[in-house]
């Protein structure tokens, strides 16, 4: 086999859908957020305003959150030095575990690289350790999910997103004592709706189940205090195991699961995915405590975060763009065609400096993608003002879609 | 079934085996390493010296790289703000990238956000999308090369350690097109041995086979420019992909891939653990960057490195304690026992305040538990004095053993 030729072809099959990404080269500039610097192709470096980035919050810009980084720097250095067990814990990470389980009102938390790595690890360690686990997985949960799932190599369900009876049905054919697990998100981020959470619970507890709830596009962003879809509906408590990042509204890199004493020692003992790699920075620990301790006082940005993307949401509609039905922050926008929603995306940026990456294959179905909108607290009207005059000239130029079309409303 | 019960059961065994992992709670203290706080179960601090951790070279406690983290905070934020794809690349993951490619002598590098990540999603991905691709793994591959072919659910072959007959043995047994990944480290990080890298490169070539090398424990401090073991034995451009981590020597936290443009650029395409997480923090590929920068002009480094551990494990030998035969920067000393090897490591802390964790199953093979020391440039003779003298009083003590034993050697 010629190795080259072979990943050669591979690269022309994704240029030929138009599938093939490009990354946008940014730099955001602290203070002037949304604006930020667009290095180019042919060098030069452009003005462009962020309006796809998943810092839903601005908090990885918030002065607070710098200041706790650099005094952690100072003292403790670059790197945390090891893994947790071989001097990689540091005392910031102590703190953060304490914080998140005081936070989603859990006995104890735990800290991974990434949401990414704690999906896989808290999934594959409870699949492959609990003799007899069937995974009862919702069908649009994240690639995280799926992978961790799939690797566990328990038997799973899929049931359908978000519909209960499905997964009821599904639980109704083990018996009480077969061990199980219920695997959904609150936030989905593609499309923006939200799981009805009591329902999915009660449903679980029925069959005596656990559940395992990804709160990755919620956690900072609903509820009083911030921690999540399961705060704001008083099922906390009810949640077996809960998963977030420290990536998105908190602001930093990193993810976490919290839930009982044993459940979070069992999985800081046995999964490979925590055991065997180097713990996160304590700079980054000392960011995420210092965001979360500001979120869970003020709901305030929470309230704003709501007006702006409700706000923008009744923009777009208003010039006859077609927003899909999301209840949540995520304002997406349907484009329906590969190449076009690529062509959309290039003409805001190139034309009038708005940067919104085009969500395509594999991120979404086919047939469905999309232009994926995240107003934060800090776009503020004048910012919309020019987004929306973008919009409306590129959706004209373009010709593109004015309803959603059958495949993407599937 | 009680999951409840289940948890505690199996943490119950990790107790009654010796091998329930309590994490020592420390913060380090930039400007006077080894020097560190060790916060107490009762709540008090202790000073102790740590000589355990992988920041091999105190990468992370230098000044040019913590003032560089600091530039990029202020301009950049604490986060990334989405994935590579959607607005998370930031110009500091493109100049690393430059940097890292042009270190190891390859076209192209990409970034991940752990060395774990790297090498589970590279070998997963060649493993799942190369149709009839045969992955052959040296037996004492680290976790996440093995899980990375594991979950690929590739066919494998597991050769016996460093042996490149066996390899060329078990190669021999598939013909010349089907495809092919030899997979294995250059250090070995538990027993501190390197691989004959040339020959099994040889025989790789001699079949066709691609090469996959670890440089995770070599990166920074070996080769005259330290880009690792290829690059001092002269085969950098013979290895078909090279992973490491910039969170040991480079003293930061990631990892990274190495290898031709359409390579990478398939892994980029296609990769899972890549696409689907957010990227790392700006400020953590600036701090790398400086790193690499200043590790690339600094052999001087690498130097005192290699003298401080050929010293230290003189000094230990003439005291008759069992240093494993490393040939590396790494002096691992046989205990044998997972109850004496915690017991040694506790008493090292309480009675002498000296930092070495116990290195126990699952992370080495029962038998061979072992106290695992890694000085760094930083550690001064007056260190290496305390650390003997507290080495001689436990070796006494607690009558441990003064020759390796027949399991450890195996
Ligand atoms: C639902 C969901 N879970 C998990 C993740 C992974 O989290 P992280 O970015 O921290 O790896 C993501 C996206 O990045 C996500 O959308
Ligand atoms: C050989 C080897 N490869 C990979 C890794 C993982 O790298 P990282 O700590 O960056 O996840 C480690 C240890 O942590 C390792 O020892």
């Amino acid at each position: 086999m010629n190795y080259e030729d072979f990943f050669a072809a591979r690269l022309e099959d994704l240029h030929k859908g138009g599938n093939y990404r490009v990354f946008a080269d940014l730099e955001r500039v602290v203070g002037s957020f949304p604006k930020a610097k667009n290095y180019t192709a042919d060098g030069s470096v452009q003005d462009v305003a962020i309006w796809c980035n998943n810092d839903y919050l601005g908090m990885g810009m918030h002065p607070q959150v710098l200041e706790a980084m650099k005094v952690a720097l100072d003292s403790c250095g670059a790197g945390a030095g090891g893994t947790r067990n071989i001097s990689g814990t540091n005392h910031y990470h102590v703190l953060l575990e304490q914080e998140l389980a005081s936070w989603h009102n859990k006995d104890a938390a735990l800290l991974f690289t990434s949401g990414y790595v704690a999906n896989m690890t808290a999934l594959m360690t409870l699949g492959s350790k609990i003799p007899g686990l069937v995974m009862f997985s919702d069908e649009l949960n994240h690639n995280s999910m799926i992978e961790g799932v799939r690797h566990s190599r328990a038997p799973k369900e899929i049931w359908k997103h978000n519909d209960y009876n499905d997964l009821h049905r599904r639980l109704s054919q083990y018996d009480r004592d077969t061990p199980k697990l219920v695997v959904f998100e609150s936030v989905y981020s593609m499309d923006g709706d939200i799981a009805p959470l009591e329902k999915i619970i009660e449903v679980a507890e029925h069959h005596n189940a656990m559940t395992f709830l990804d709160e990755v596009h919620a956690v900072g962003m609903y509820g009083e205090y911030g921690s999540g879809v399961a705060e704001r509906d008083g099922v906390r408590e009810r949640v077996t195991i809960l998963q977030a990042t420290m990536g998105k509204a908190i602001g930093v890199i990193g993810g976490y699961v919290a839930a009982s004493h044993n459940l979070i020692d069992f999985i800081r003992s046995y999964g490979a995915g925590f055991i065997f790699t180097t713990s996160l920075p304590p700079t980054i620990a000392a960011g995420a405590l210092e965001s979360v301790r500001y979120l869970r006082e003020h709901n305030e940005l929470r309230i704003r975060h709501q007006e702006r993307a409700a706000t923008l949401k009744a923009r777009l509609q208003a010039l006859n763009i077609p927003v899909l039905p999301s209840v949540s922050h995520i304002v997406p926008v349907h484009v329906g065609n590969a190449a076009l929603c690529k062509q959309a995306s290039d003409d805001l940026l190139n034309r009038h400096g708005v940067y919104v990456q085009p969500i395509n294959y594999p991120t979404v179905p086919v047939g469905t993608e999309r232009l994926r909108i995240t107003p934060t607290p800090l776009h503020e009207d004048a910012d919309m003002d020019h987004l929306c005059a973008a919009m409306g000239e590129i959706w004209d130029r373009l010709n593109l879609p004015r309803s959603i079309t059958a495949a993407a409303a599937e």
